[in-house]
């Protein structure tokens, strides 16, 4: 029956993240690339601030050449507040890395529990053929389960590879799918238990799939808290005042209103002060947005976004090979 | 019995936390907020900075005018101790995110543990359908008592849902009631095992019974330790020095006694120190007052709490639904 | 017997740290406060470098009237060295707080599994009245022995509320008190796996009072090993360095020298350097020395000390109540 | 048998990797290395900035002579855009420290676990000296099977040493080589329990064979994750931005338009501006290049990478030498 | 014959290093220690720099006196660089402190794992006197083992206190000792086993061994893994451009060349700059050595190397007495 599985050439359908295409190593040749980054999704935001800044220059020009009055304020204390400003999203991007790699590594940790629990089943498992598929393709379920239960979906296709319509059908009356798929891999192994399994093989086998939970429950944390809403609205906040008042201090650095010195200063135009308003607008903006996406690492339409698929169906391959294997080696005795 | 428990519409009544709704990903949408932040409790201590500098300009203008004495004073060696602070402030900020985190990932534990626990309840306890629903309400309370107890409440409304009176009763003799339900838990468990459950099935229920224990003594450690006290004054007065001082070395910069140059500089007037103080202090004292919010992340009237009350339904309805499940699909023959 | 224990009434004489008393979340409530900091402690030394400025300065001013030599160097080199020099110090100080929340951690360890061994012996162990007194009370004299020897003394008091005479004489006769009462913890655990303790609770509390044993050591090593002697050294060079030199270039900055243009100019007199110098002193030592405090977090004298009477005083009281409970509720028949 | 394997001069041929070369302590011995160091891979990017600076400098001095118009603009706002840019990279080259120590760990793991497993199958395992034989060899051949299979290569000579033709061939047809050791290690471990090894021995042993899958995995997930691409872009363009913007900003500071005050400035002359990018250049694009080659440390074309080769080696070496030391002192009766 | 063993008295002969004796608290005592710190060894280095500076200063004399060329260049964007590099080797002294920190968790690990070892192979082994003198001994020979294994020796004279000759010599015919150490202890626990020590009691001991053998591995691996060659190299090519090229920068500061204004200016001559530059270079090659000294904390003429020798004559005494007390109280009825 196994030898009709084609496990080795599943097809990965799903769109592959570009956050899991590797990166040049030599600098030129990643500098220019937009997929896969945020500059696109700041790209609105930062025209937003070049305006904002275009409006305050015409807004000074005007109050100087009609009321000779002017608006230029002193630069200093916005040095220490922007280096401030910086390290904080510098650091709240660490933070999201962080965040993200913790989910990254709790779906290692499925990978390895699925690996750890399925070759306990073959090696310490009852010699029944039927129980042994049963184990393998309930724990191969498990993470197509965890993966659609992370991104709020109820159908879960890949099942009907694994298990029965009324298998599926049973489960699909529960709430919390890989609960009860868990619960499933318990009764599996209760069972085995009964049939002989040794105690402490079932015991090493009920730990991994105790992991299984803490694993999934991990995800669910990262999904349901998001970080750091309070100080990330302040950040926010900060950037708005630091780029509503920039203008204003750049103003005397740009002193077009002064004599020209040198001939024409083009550099040194008021007319400037948007463009680099806009470039500190895309670095904050950059960052910020960056911090903020990588807090959801499981929706694929953020920027980093974990390539679960792919995990998902590699688990599937590995563990249907090592059923594979079990059946032509006859490790154990089947009983069919 | 248990088809009477309308356990899929437990209303969670309690107030959702502004910190659980996420933050929009866009830049504009999400800098307007004040719900969920810390600017209104600042806003008192910004203006009173407010007020100090204006003072001090007074001072400074009346002492200028009458004595022809000028009291401004370099500003140099604050910009390298203004620096100093913010990476203080920040990196304490990050210290208080970290307790935070720390918290709900000991929540997160109490979700897994209690899943893990019933799991391991049904799958491997003994067949008697009486001692199954006592052994996942016990549970159930477990998460509830340990809120309340985190919360300094010595009432559990909850607990009418899930034990009878007398339960409820004895239960409320014990001072410390999270270590009285533990040690129901461990009860039951002695009795399963006594009544055949497996022994490595106890044990492994026994290990996570510990660990719910261990994630509650985490909670009370957040709870009962604050972080950071000596330091937290030190960088008060540190705030207050720079803050105190930041006007006499803007006089300068702000030299709105000088004689104007190119036409009136109303960006140049020392009046104008004051609104620089407060957007300064603003920064600063919501960098401190986010610090400081996060070290109790249990009580509802912290700005970023986490919402315990969600966490606790949550758990008791993934309980019911497994127990409900489990009586429906007859995994066990129940006594009853 | 155990009810004539008063438990619940046990004083709490010893000192409760200031580090405990949680501080006001509001910013001017919390910013004058000076017990529980270490603003005491450095005032001295700040002091000291006040002179050493005013020394500076009065030579200086010494040099130009007399010898028409100006000893104003350039400031330019300072503002990083100062900058890096901070980020050290605010560094050495989140390492030392981590050092001490580790601390807090290992006897957060040693409450949580005070409390699972408590409930497992009581839970699984012997029917035997004797054996579950005895075993809490020696549980329970764990962090008693642990705290004291932490601080280096020899007597325990407390242990005569626990123990018999004889019991604490012979336990006196170790140099080790806490390896000795966690062996008599493991003969009266393999007194209770003799007479017919479940082989799994056994080990299950076994494994606890190992980690009791883990606890205790990680709080030996924080207290016999000083964090990082060399750099802390280097530190304080580069703080003289640093504040010794500074007054030479602030000179020209305050340069009192100059003919006033705008009046009297009061706040560039060369005579507030000395103040300047303190305000940063007081900044650099104050980072300095919390960060020295903070590496023994056992030692009352010290800043931030741990309130470990308190903690092991809370054990004290849970553990005699689970018994008290215990007796009450008769889970198991009691011989007596 | 065993007296005639040679392992104690295993070659070790493969390439040893210059970071496991100790740098000296003292700083002058150290500084002019190029080998082992990034410098040579970032030249040609580096000298293609200088370029670029060479074209924009040309482009102002012809804008100066032929137009009368200055290209220079005010580098304030750099200043702070360069220190958040440079803590950024200060970071990820940490970040990416922190994974090469964690692979590094990994590997430490699978070290450890292989002597444990085999200590563990010598001293408690069954006397059958066939047994012991193979269940050393295939613990040996997992470190050389897991090091293969992270760098894509399907060809293990190493395992002709330990395996017969057979075995290998066998092992072959498996698609993941390392699942398939340790599925025939577990088989090992089901025989030795069946042949009346110790339960918990049997145990102890599982868990660490579950620990090597583990480490696998971890060794796994640091391969197929690069770490943050879409922030990695984005630092090169603000690179890119930093580095193009920098000679216009330098053209004021190097103001070789002006009349020269002291003699010949040849230190001010704009033709010193490339120099200027290029020192820029290379720090910047240093850490760029050491943090991105630090995210695969387990390809030999990397500069850091680990030196996996002598590691299996070594382990392979301890195994045999702890089997080759039981049959020399006969712990247990072989029984060929 | 335990009463023999002098255990009390063991003399600690080897050298107490400087890095545990506590640093005063007070600043102004702690703060012109020489012992102990890195500043001997880095002078030799920092008087180079100086020599350099000096020559560079002579040299731009030269060319101004003969040529009336100034060779002084801008400075600004040394200041950003300078911190920057200030910032990476702040972050690389972290990170040396983490790594000697982790190896003082290490010992702290033998340090608990021996004591848990001694009291279960006290209060659960079989009641065989001999066997119990032989355990404890071979317990307290690892650390001695361990730590001459890490300092690369091959004698190990503590061991003539524990063991027999022929023992020593059996023990010595191994190349890794601490392997063939833990293998005796293994083999010790198996025919403690075999004589009736209960299975659970010897599951945790066993688990227990296994640490020790994990702590000694992670000792390895912090030994021959020298962390962060390239980046190491590239900091020092960074220092070096630094420090070389800011006498040219500081010429314009120190602008001896100027007329003197104010008398004159001995503050502002151009031969003090060899005295900054030997001031930064004392703090920047003092936090590269002492990031570079952390790597080998186990090497005796390493700065902060950790007091091993200490840590094992501790454990040992810890053990005998433990054993001592064992054989007076006739826990167990000793075969003697």
């Amino acid at each position: 029956m196994c030898a009709t599985w084609n496990f080795k050439t599943l097809k990965k359908t799903d769109p592959i993240p570009a956050s899991s295409k590797p990166l040049s190593y030599s600098y030129w040749l990643g500098t220019f690339v937009l997929q896969g980054t945020v500059a696109p999704r700041v790209m609105l935001d930062v025209v937003g601030f070049g305006l904002l800044a275009t409006g305050i220059v015409y807004l000074s020009e005007f109050a100087m050449i009609r009321f000779d009055v002017s608006l230029a304020v002193p630069g200093g204390p916005f040095e220490v507040a922007g280096a401030v400003l910086g390290l904080l999203l510098v650091l709240r991007l660490n933070a999201g890395y962080d965040r993200w790699w913790e989910a990254r590594k709790l779906w290692g940790g499925i990978v390895n529990e699925s690996r750890n629990l399925a070759i306990a089943g073959l090696a310490y498992g009852p010699p029944d053929h039927h129980w042994r598929v049963q184990f393998i393709k309930w724990i191969a379920s498990f993470p197509h389960v965890t993966r659609r239960s992370l991104r709020g979906e109820r159908q879960v296709p890949e099942l009907s590879r694994l298990l029965t319509e009324q298998q599926i059908e049973a489960l699909l009356t529960n709430s919390h799918l890989p609960d009860a798929v868990s619960r499933q891999i318990a009764s599996l192994l209760a069972e085995g238990r009964g049939s002989g399994m040794d105690a402490l093989a079932f015991y090493s086998a009920e730990k991994q799939r105790c992991l299984l939970i803490d694993y999934l429950g991990g995800c669910e944390r990262i999904l349901k808290t998001p970080l750091a809403r309070s100080s990330a609205i302040q950040v926010r906040q900060f950037i708005f005042i630091l780029l509503a008042s920039l203008p204003f201090s750049l103003l005397d650095d740009f002193h077009g209103t002064l004599p020209a010195i040198f001939g024409t200063e083009v550099g040194r135009s008021v007319w400037l002060i948007p463009l680099f308003i806009m470039v500190i607008a895309f670095m904050l903006l950059s960052l910020d947005r960056i911090g903020m996406e990588l807090q959801n690492p499981f929706d694929t339409r953020r920027v980093d976004f974990l390539p679960l698929d792919n995990i998902c169906i590699t688990i599937e391959q590995n563990l249907l090979e090592l059923l594979h294997d079990d059946a032509l080696h006859d490790y154990a005795a089947p009983t069919a």
